[in-house]
């Protein structure tokens, strides 16, 4: 049975260039016997709120040692830096944009080095626009082989690597003070509230005047009214029972979600 | 040589959220070395009139014995089965709300099982809303690698699965009804009257009072003419030369077809 | 180690039908250990230009010997040839309208084949319509595992294979005049113009009275205002900085570029 580590992709490139088919390419061309999953290509451009997000629920359900690539990059071709971080649960290879910031809230880094050693990446002089292909793809597929972290370049400080920051949560014993942290594609507002702190009482949000209860299932409120209930990805979402909750509501990523015990 | 089965996935989780990424983390936890091919995960969102008619189209031109993981569910949450079926050329797995019953239709299942044994599940209590994770792609994933159906629930009367029902053909010696099975993304409008019911005869198709011809090929007729014939997926299509037959003929799913000898 | 070639995938199907799935469960069929890579599937419905730039710019970040099957394919079910080619650096297999017409022009072909050896084919009688599915995908698989081009058919003259022209470079001391061979989705102009042609001089682009400098970075241009660069292709391209120079400039692929040196 195969050493290697899993690499799972993850992008706003969208599918229609071949700038996806790409970076396998250059995978392949290290080790072809190296499996590569695709978390998602159609991150909305340059939507580091989104990438954050969508890393976050993911990692909890890949195997141990994945090594993780994330190219939302819109500081590629200017002195960003390119990083490999070493977290308890695999590795993180990107920009230097805070875009593991929210898998590193919840599983700190161990260590972290500047991606600078050229000879691992696909050439010497990078192109000033697809860090992706030219330098994230072939570090990753190196870390999945087995290559160490330190190889890859020198150690930086944990503390100087990039954050996304997003309102922090406080908790106090009849509220909960949080924020939407993402849209789906249904409408789905999802905040930064985890399921774990909801304990037996009953609550609901105060959005513009209007009361909206936290339930159980959708069909707990009548059609066509608001709800919220713990979604899939662990943490308090906000619905709309046969509708589009972000259309209804017109709340952003970023607003402040208020939740109060009845 | 690896023994283990393919593991082919449908949903309508689409590819801009990380669903699908989760499932193939699901199925590389239990064993990194399966194989995941992807039928599609563009289903219109909970459309079983499409994902019953794409599993049946491309269930034949997979290897024997591989697993097909469907998840088009929108009554995850509520008491609709999770079931296993397994039918002449390899399993089914996905919820009980006639998925499958194209495939089943021309390849009738064998065995088939409600999932009830949790052992089998990603997590012993799973989500209200995301079944393909927490219970199909990990039972999937089992499957594939030679657990038996009966490890995973109680067996079930193959009379209790649910089906979907279109118009079922009716053939005379000089007519052939049938009804509209699925419209692809050109237009094209497939029915369900297979190419083995035309035999030799010239058909016609009678609809508002147009007739349309059953040709060979597109060239048979006139630019924006409309036309009949057998498609790639083995069934009587109707399409228009160099147009959209979906939009010209106004013509919908369920839609009755009635094909006359002339 | 596995010996079997790696299969990239091109086609304008789309992901929305099964079709591409068919295609790898038709490879997994003759070999479920061949590792398929996506090159992309949304290339614009029978738009060959695009694909011919697709592959162009793809295989050079592939593995050697890789095989490219390509289906984008507008005269499926004519007598437009089906064909394998032997080039360089791997194996080319579609239909013969042109399609690897840029790959070859830079890598020229060392032998082709007709594809008229049924035995490799996934039946022998192929539908009308999808040859990616009846022909291309199965012979794809068969050269992957190492079969002969001989074997799929009889040897056909190199002269005689189908190409997509575009305008050729004409370069001269302080001009170069090409054209625009793609557009990007985020709306960038990639000209034919590769970088090596550009020396040491400064250039700038005249388009209907307007100069455009070529220069290293976006941020060397105002936001909104136009430039070209060296893209991630290595061709020169026109941008917007902040923009989509598609849609402010109105100019098409095949459009003719004029480079004046400074």
């Amino acid at each position: 049975m195969s050493k290697n580590k899993i690499v799972a992709l993850l992008t706003d490139f969208g599918l229609q260039d071949v700038y996806v088919g790409v970076m396998k390419g250059a995978i392949a061309k290290i080790n072809p016997q190296l499996q590569v999953i695709d978390l998602t290509h159609e991150i909305p451009p340059q939507d580091l709120i989104a990438a954050r997000f969508a890393l976050l629920n993911a990692y909890r359900y890949f195997p141990e040692n994945t090594v993780y690539v994330a190219v939302v990059d819109p500081g590629v071709g200017s002195d960003r830096r390119g990083i490999a971080i070493q977290f308890p649960h695999g590795w993180l290879v990107g920009p230097d944009n805070g875009i593991f910031s929210g898998i590193l809230d919840v599983s700190p880094a161990i260590k972290a080095v500047e991606l600078n050693n050229s000879q691992y990446w696909l050439i010497p002089n990078p192109s000033n626009t697809f860090h992706g292909r030219d330098i994230f793809a072939t570090v990753g597929a190196y870390l999945a082989q087995g290559l160490s972290l330190e190889s890859l370049g020198k150690t930086i400080a944990l503390e100087s690597l990039a954050t996304l920051s997003l309102t922090e949560l406080r908790v106090g014993e009849t509220s909960i003070a949080g924020c939407i942290q993402y849209c789906d594609r249904f409408g789905n507002l999802v905040t930064n509230i985890p399921a774990d702190l909801l304990g037996g009482q009953n609550w609901q949000i105060e959005i513009s005047g209007q009361n909206i209860p936290v339930v159980k299932t959708y069909s707990d409120v009548a059609i066509a009214k608001p709800l919220a209930l713990v979604g899939s990805h662990g943490y308090l979402e906000i619905a709309v029972n046969g509708g589009n909750a972000q259309q209804d509501l017109q709340l952003k990523v970023g607003e402040i979600i208020l939740l109060l015990s009845e």
